[in-house]
């Protein structure tokens, strides 16, 4: 067995030097490519991911996952070689169900679709990207008919980012939530608005940088294993167990745009950094879900990066960093501008109260368009619609409406979304789990201390990787399934607070 | 045949997304790359290189070549598809001599290597690498081994950059060169010595960066097709036809160091940016040998860059970027300070006439090291001998020893760097036949116009990419075989004039 796991893993190694090297590829192309180079690199990325899928699916993986389940099922069962082979089966299992070449053909599809965005988006011209949307659905909808016997045609496609989940249990969670949420943000917005012209002087770019980059190296993100660079929508991305790196980007007239995208991307690339180092090269290697991977970048940009007693620590750093913007502004306008409540059009912008509602919107217009039911030539009507009906705006454009988010132009439409929300309820359960074991952490980040609740994620989440499914990590972490309950608490009483609500 | 043909390019095409997928991935490691990246780096690459290896050398591939010979003879010489089948077979049959396991565990070595070398080289340490540059050899001597039946064991290797040259070949070339070049370095060392002090006042790399892309712009570097980035042994890299990159390293007190290696890395870029699009995914789209592709970076950086007429054009911008540092400094003063001529320690910082000593001397070291007469252990003395013995100086540690060039630490000893020289004679020697089309050229390059001498380079050299081998393009362009008398004459006319001498 020890040799059939050995071979195993070499052909594994394999697969993740594939991959890894298209997330270099795709790194360079959103951060420092040229614009002529998009086409070339759209079938290099292609080529890498039919590889990939090729030798992932290798029937020769298939036989040594056979010959080692009794083995692997031997084993304590989140041991490192159990884990291995019982997440490597079901990945497998997956896989083999698509064709490399489908998988070949939607990368480089994505790919044009992506530069085309970049265009597309400042030009505002909705048109010059829709019939590669409509490709796009096309292939969403291929691809789930890949795995028949579905109950919802977005089942296979939610399953693939938060592995468990079908489209019924979102709604059904995502139904809780609003009806807790929509009360939330009718009885802020009785209130007066917060003034936050404070964040809108004019920062200069470098100092945000310098600033965000103090922040995250006291988080505990490790610079000789990452780095920083600019793109157009700001990402997390893995290279290995010693290259993980953020991107963002800058918004020299408000100041809350570059920082929390940085304090962002930086909770994603914390759960990389911290998985444990042994599962490199396997599929463990990885955050376990798209839920969970977002509970810590929303933890960290959110919960701690706009906690009051993080600013009481940083804020005078930042009045010396820009002190003809800030020396005239208290801590506490400060913490009242960044935690400002108000429906607006931008998801990534969006304040913690209304930022679910956006992405609620987003995946019924997904389930809809997957149904059937919304045509993609009507898209940015229905979105407009959405927008005014759930927060009341109205976007100008299809610049800041159906052009906004780049996962649509990216990825399949189907399953990109939900990961957003479910990490926001997961944020809460697992901050308040962390509280639990460690009262003194709110104390700690007032004093820019971050390591009780750093170790205390890395020992219970982020260093098991892949090896327990979300599910199985937050049954063990909170002693029981996702529950909106202390997310809600906490909205509750910090904004409560804030906006003087019972 | 139109099918056979077909597939045989689609199998290229495979191959070469593979290996431009090694080049963004090496490239990011000698810019961005944070360190504890480089190990899983080492082993992507090496993958990618077994894979594109393997892919190569698949009998298919030679089963199409055999199949298409007979029609490629049928077409004329130099179309497209008669040299795509000419070439592709003799890089094939080169290719399936060496194992892909022997090529990826190379890669792998270099890459370590490589690591190893960016942390010996400023600590002064050869210790730190002798180890690795002992494998080094052994591996390159077991790569020439694949190919019995040379003359010198140097000959499979230096064959591969150069192709149709044997050690012997450059041994009597080089001997020919060192007969001319010895008396004039005599000559010019027994004038007084040029004042360059001009160049070591403080310049600011983000003005240095500046007007050198000014300049590449005016050559004729399409920045919509390439970039520049910071590394620290300057090169030159193709992705695809459409993303073609530069790397640069600033020393902001030499305004040369940067500035010439711009010039020549721009010239490499050039000559890739000129090759027919349509040659584009085979092995036809890169230059044809280390010497020609060394002709074009020569040219651009010294016969263009370093010239009066250029100066005459470019230094009163040069003076409005560094008004403090040069208003004083007449433009007479500033082109002798950039050709002066000293014997000196680093390669890259030679000036045109002592450069090729350099050359030779590592030339001579790699036939010692693969005949066995030279231990890696007696290297850095060996090294220090040459440089008292061919240049009269003695560098004061192995850091601008031994260690000052990447090549032994990234590549195989034996065939690296004879390329520089014949690329210094065939620039010499290009460059006289394009006046002779166009004498106009000096004048226009007074004017900082670059139009005439571009596109004749362009039209006799650049577009054929490596459907003809240099033997062949010289032949071509000059209507004879590679020789030094106009590269001689140039560096007599030029520096007789400097320095007068007769």
């Amino acid at each position: 067995m020890e040799h059939k796991l050995a071979e195993l893993k070499t052909r594994l190694l394999e697969v993740d030097d594939l991959q890894y090297a298209g997330a270099v590829l795709y790194w360079d192309q959103a951060t420092y490519m040229p614009p002529a180079g998009a086409s070339a690199r759209g079938r290099q990325l292609g080529t890498l991911t039919r590889l990939a899928h090729e030798k992932f699916t290798d029937a020769a993986i298939g036989k040594l996952l056979d010959d080692l389940r009794a083995y692997g099922e031997g084993l304590p069962y989140d041991s490192d070689d159990a884990s291995l082979i019982r997440v490597t089966r079901r990945q497998y299992e997956r896989a083999v169900k698509v064709p490399a070449t489908f998988m070949a053909e939607m990368s480089q599809h994505f790919n044009t679709t992506y530069t085309a965005w970049t265009e597309a988006r400042p030009a505002n011209d909705f048109n010059r990207v829709r019939p590669l949307l409509e490709q796009t659905l096309d292939l969403s909808r291929q691809l789930a008919d890949f795995f028949p016997g579905y109950d919802h045609i977005a089942d296979p496609l939610v399953d693939n980012q938060d592995y468990g989940m079908k489209a019924a249990d979102i709604r059904r969670i995502f139904a809780e939530l609003r009806a807790e949420l929509v009360p939330l943000v009718k009885a802020i917005t009785a209130k007066p608005l917060t003034d936050d012209s404070c964040l809108r002087a004019f920062y200069p770019e470098d100092q945000q940088k310098a600033f965000g980059e103090m922040v995250i190296k006291r988080y505990g993100y490790d610079f000789e294993r990452g780095r920083q660079d600019k793109t157009h929508h700001p990402f997390m991305i893995r290279f290995g167990p010693g290259d993980i790196r953020i991107t963002t980007r800058f918004n020299e007239h408000d100041l809350g745009d570059g920082l929390f995208s940085t304090l962002h991307e930086c909770g994603h690339a914390l759960y990389e950094m911290g998985i444990d180092q042994g599962l490199a090269g396997t599929p463990l290697a990885t955050g376990t879900s798209a839920g969970v991977h977002e509970s810590q970048s929303r933890l960290w940009e959110n919960i701690v990066g706009r906690s009051r007693g993080f600013w009481e620590h940083f804020y005078p750093a930042l009045q010396q960093t820009f002190p003809d913007q800030l020396n005239r502004v208290s801590v506490d306008t400060f913490y009242r501008a960044i935690n400002k409540v108000q429906p607006s059009l931008i998801r990534v912008d969006a304040d913690e109260v209304t930022y679910n509602l956006h992405v609620m919107l987003r995946f019924d217009l997904e389930l809809e368009m997957l149904e059937g039911k919304l045509d993609i030539r009507d898209l940015p009507e229905a979105w407009h619609q959405r927008y005014m009906d759930d927060l009341g705006v109205t976007a100008p454009s299809d610049k800041d409406g159906v052009l906004q988010d780049v996962h649509w132009y990216t990825f399949n439409i189907g399953g990109a979304f939900q990961g957003y929300t479910l990490g926001n309820i997961l944020s809460g359960l697992y901050y308040s789990a962390a509280l639990q074991a460690h009262p003194s952490i709110p104390a700690e980040i007032a004093q820019g201390k971050f390591d009780t609740l750093h170790t205390w994620l890395k020992t219970n989440i982020y260093t098991h990787g892949s090896k327990l499914s979300a599910s199985e990590l937050t049954e063990r972490v909170t002693g029981g399934q996702l529950r909106i309950g202390p997310y809600i608490q906490y909205l509750k009483t910090k904004y409560g607070e804030l906006y003087g609500i019972q």
